[in-house]
């Protein structure tokens, strides 16, 4: 491993981010993150970094606002003390999710923050499963976007009987993204087709594709209320669905997400850290999977200039 | 109608662009437009643009980097020549396509197009049915993004049955596409599941809905070779759909789409003129319906500083 | 008043922004700010700013990331929508205080907020008191950059026995602010010299300036904690003062700070409502001038073209 | 050799590429350059480029639209793909010729495709005989601007009797071309005077200078259709000229120029291979000087960090 | 004319931009240019330029380096005083000059200029007689090219008689510009074709053209030491000329330019006052046209949106 | 020492420059700098820098727009000649004092300067002892800012007697950097209080603090006319000082500084070599310290990527 390599992390996911490191077998470098009296962000680095190559892990979670503001310090400070290179590590971009203009005078706030980034000196991003591949094109710098599926396929494969499995996407939105699952694991496919009502209802979502009898994976990008899933969860059984799983990449589970998940008939959700679980979230229905290694694979090899793109085989 | 505004056409679609005119009951602007023996093009704009609120007519079709490079050299002569403000309208931006990076070491493409654009000039952008909203994004200047899904829907509205109908998807990342047509038209959606079998070959399309005894609208962004028209229609036929009807924006239908599309059981397709479409592709069964008062009324609206959101409800 | 104007109000100081209003007799424009349950803010302009001439009133108060960040998405929001100005009105701009390099690899971030600003599309500011007047350079966009300096000094000349006032920096780097105020008065100066005894500690300060039996003012741009006012206000005590009385721009006033005010000998603080303060902190000895009037006229000429330098007077 | 150095070809001129890579002894890196149904440019980089030190070799020639697209597609792909540094090495830069705003309301078009190439990620240019040394001031990226006219005038100096030479301009914007080809050979200079009669017509020119019974060497930057040369054939035999050869750096040779030619009185035409020259259009009586030494040299010194100036003693 | 028009002058040539406002019937505007004692340049704008339509005067004359800063403040300070539009009339824009790299390791310092006067706040050049026309392309805001030749050429035109004249141009480059001044009166062309020696020096040119028995017109755009000038009289006598005379544009005249001039047989010389020519400059063989009424002219089209190309018929 | 660093210096300040070289052991390299006879500055580089870490010593004394454009020129054309990173430093930065908007209408030209050395290339920025430490905010670039305010203590405190002294500013403005010096060497503060009469006439200052019977010693930033030094003198002696020191990091002494200086009580006067002082200059009575060493130290550690930030402590 180079010497050169810095890894910082934020106040947001630091459990990923050691576990990065680990995987690296390097140690986490040192930043303060302190708070004025007036509520303003203090960022100082503690460790030399001119001419280095660093990286610095922010996942955009709970408080949001905080943790953005927390990396765009950040850094501006490592630019300022020269780093030779930055890449901005962001496992969960929360605002991908506001990524059109699909009501007069909004913001595309994913495209902002991407600008965002790179006026604060980001050189680089790495990101995971962004709400749309477009995104990726919001960015006027290099990202390398990898993809949590695989690992989740794979967790699926391990432990399911893929023969009675069926992908389901929540909306028409999400069919392309369910529709990778599904390929991967090679199982049918099937999708909720929801109407708009008037500007503020949507009517409950109507079944598209043969789910009778089936076992069902609702399969998401991130779950938040998990409102969506409960909704999708009440379609399923009215169709006939026997058995009903989800799998989602960013386990957000705000609100009263996490109880109302015990409540349902969810059998198990399969998710990654790439948004940090606090302990007494862990429903022993849930599975964290890792996505350090392969965070720390992609750190490798930016740093090392070897094929990112590689790792998507 | 403010004597300021100016609205000249590149060669893509010059019937278009006097019909916007005719619209806004002005006359077209003048310009030259050459090519050197050495294949370099030339442009001279013929009237006086400065402080003048200028609009540029040019859809992205074959050949489409002449047509690309007679944009970028107007829009640079008019910045030179010192209008005012300058909008590109881009009926057809066909390098929205190229709007994610689903392999590695490729280009975005739609998003060099959109900062070519404004590196050459380009104020503004005025634009319809871009394939994915998500390209919105990837300009840094205002976009005015326009949809003639509801102009085709109302088609569909007033000389079809709709309680036969259902809308279908070609593939999974279309599904909102089609989605939207179906809302728009309370008619049910069924999508085209596609597995990829190797990197060169994906398999043939599996039908997700219900669709036997229908009549599909089979609901596209835009036709190219029609090859994708052509393999759904055999896939609805085989899911016992009673008649296939197709509807898209963009009529790009190169290669032999016109003759495919004629020898085939595809009944009717409606599009829209974004795509200029010569006599000999004007098929009986072909209905062209014009953009050009709803791009009058957003160039209106745009050069008078009222809302242009207003258009969408 | 040219009804091409627009004012908008964030979140965080809109009594402000409604006397803006009022003192120019405009209504306040509408726009919603809402949350995600992911914790992404959310920002719709509601009425039509195309063409027109807007500012949006935000001070930096707790909570400031989520203000700034509110800020930042509306000022895109407006820019997608055509304004044709954009003008960030930022009363109280709070990460003026990070205006230098004091320790090695740390973030001047008041600069990187304006570069922020100015990549999310404001084209102007309009700000009051920066912690340095050197702020202002941090700016690639035109400043106003006004002080409520004469507000407060106007309100002791006509309240205040002058003949036995001395205006009180609490430290050297406010010198030249209290100095300001001294000379509107024509009041002597005293300074407060404190020394650092360690990275983590400051001694107790000393009094520069002959103090004894008159009645000081400590003169600050913004009281936060509190802290050092009652530490000056200690040393002040030991030096002879008779009647302690305080001025500052911005009343944050977190944490124990009313308590403490109240608790302690200074008999009257004298602040502005750049800072939005709630009933319970209006402690009968805090007298609240109204900076509306100002910043109402410095938008008029700001919108008509008027010189505002001339308000400096 | 730096095992870091990549060199791709577009299409326009992959033998030189090739033997640009043989005078460096490396191999030609592969990319995939494809056009789509909707004749959009698709261009897919083969090899690995991270933190490589990348060249792309393509001349501006027919077609030169699709040729500049395609070297801005690729130039866009290399830098997502992280490429360390990416040199955009322009045998032929044909837009040079439109250097000048000769007429109102026209574009600076050098200087348009100078930005382009910026915009879509080039770090550096490498180009020969540039139609006015000043284009290369249109660029902003360190620009090595190499030239032929040595190369060129050596062979005229090895295969010709110079004391019966003169060398003659075709106008006089070409004069200090043909003077430094005159300086370098030690040989007189005459040009032609051609003067506009209207402004679509410009009579025939006039020989300044002492031609009579001497031999010509007619110096240009590049022949297209040939007309100019023909012309000028004809003022020189009419003033009196015995023989006439002609000499030029880029053989664009477009329409009737190699009939045309063929079928003048000039003996012999001595050109480089910036410009591919198709087997059918090598007369007898034309010399292919190659550049590739010289550009392999500047490519190994850029590589290396040595002097390119010293290139050009 | 339009009252929000305002004109400044730097230091320069205040009696042209006084001229210019006399043709105009406006009052200059005022500015106060100091120097501090540690030779810092300062700028007051004492106008009110608010959302004005602002030009600055000012030709890069001696002391170039005080002029050209002393524009880069008076533009930056017009900028951060809210001008709606700021633009830098510059009659003699003498780094023009520097407009290639004919040298290893130098400057092309006519662009870095035009780059530096973009990042000081100018948003369009008005300037007239660039050294070579391609310098218009170093600048990405418009530019209006001007041109004092047909001012001149009138001026031979009515008092010389055109039967006997001959334009000559000192060497290669100056060939073009020669040529327009020639076409433009019907006059024949000469060239003087000058040879570098060594890198240090140059030989005597060599007349290339007809002068013999003929009036010779030496012309070029400035004449600086007049060194040039004095070794084509002794060219163009010895090559039998009976009579010189000499035009530019640009009146430089420095050293002992004008006794030199004064010395010659050079019986006249026609100039502009684009330069400044103090009294004792003032030959009485030096004829000063005036460009006041062209500049104006511009200035009132720019201003209300006219076009400035018509001037050029 | 990395073989790859390069140090050049422009005409200001060369003795420090070699003396920087001295330290580090290596040569200067060669650049030319003239003029031409238009007055237009010209710099050759005569030293190959591809690829090299490049410094440049400029300080901005008199001439200062003449110092000011070498290095603009000298920064543009290291760049086109390919340098890998450029540095200028800058020892002595005297635009700095125009660091804020106290008069309407004026430039900040402190930060003028530094875009418009980003603009002519500087990637780095190492300086001194700015006029304010927030002028390091107006860079975007990373900056180094170094401070001879301990190299001046430490010669203070090796030999006088500190029991006496104390540290006096000239005005509010400067109370932090004399409150600094102070700090270092544990000396008690004072500060002149001075009123503005009117616009034009500052009242004689009033000695804040309790000075009688000490030995001040007045500290600046910079001496430049010497005026504020002997006006300060007078006010200490007024108020019962006993005997007077200076100490200042930059020194102008312009005009009749050195005779005024020379001729007043103040004993001894303490600067650097910032500003090169020229023999007639040194009085007996002055003291230069080099900055040399501290200079060389961090160019030393900016080029191999050690902390610079540890060279405070």
């Amino acid at each position: 491993m180079d010497d050169q390599l810095r890894i910082f992390s934020g106040d947001s996911n630091s459990p990923l981010a050691r576990e990065i490191c680990d995987c690296l077998d390097i140690t986490l470098s040192r930043l303060t993150i302190a708070r004025f009296s007036n509520d303003n962000l203090f960022v100082k680095i503690r460790d030399n970094v001119r001419e280095r190559d660093v990286f610095v892990v922010q996942s955009f979670t709970e408080p949001v606002s905080d943790n953005i503001m927390t990396l765009l310090i950040t850094l501006d400070a490592l630019r300022s003390a020269s780093a030779r290179r930055i890449t901005a590590v962001i496992p969960y971009f929360s605002y991908a999710r506001s990524d059109k203009k699909d009501a007069p005078r909004i913001s595309i706030t994913a495209r902002l923050i991407a600008d965002l980034l790179q006026t604060a000196g980001a050189n680089r991003v790495l990101t995971m499963d962004l709400h749309a591949d477009q995104v990726h094109g919001f960015f006027n710098i290099p990202v390398d976007h990898l993809s949590a599926i695989p690992t989740i396929a794979d967790h699926f494969q391990a432990h399911y009987d893929l023969s009675r499995l069926i992908a389901v996407a929540t909306d028409a939105g999400g069919a392309k993204r369910a529709g990778k699952f599904a390929e991967r694991l090679n199982i049918p496919l099937a999708i909720i087709d929801k109407r708009r009502v008037s500007d503020a209802r949507v009517e409950q979502g109507h079944v598209v594709g043969d789910v009778e009898n089936r076992e069902a994976v609702i399969f998401e990008d991130e779950i938040s209320t998990g409102g969506t899933l409960i909704a999708t969860e009440n379609s399923l059984k009215r169709a006939g669905v026997r058995k009903i799983h989800a799998g989602a990449v960013h386990p957000v589970l705000c609100g009263s997400a996490t109880q109302d998940l015990q409540a349902s008939d969810i059998e198990s959700l399969v998710v990654t850290n790439t948004v940090r679980m606090p302990e007494e979230k862990r429903l022993a229905k849930i599975t964290v999977l890792t996505v350090a290694p392969l965070l720390a694979e992609a750190i490798r090899r930016i740093n090392s200039g070897e094929s990112v793109g590689a790792l998507f085989r």
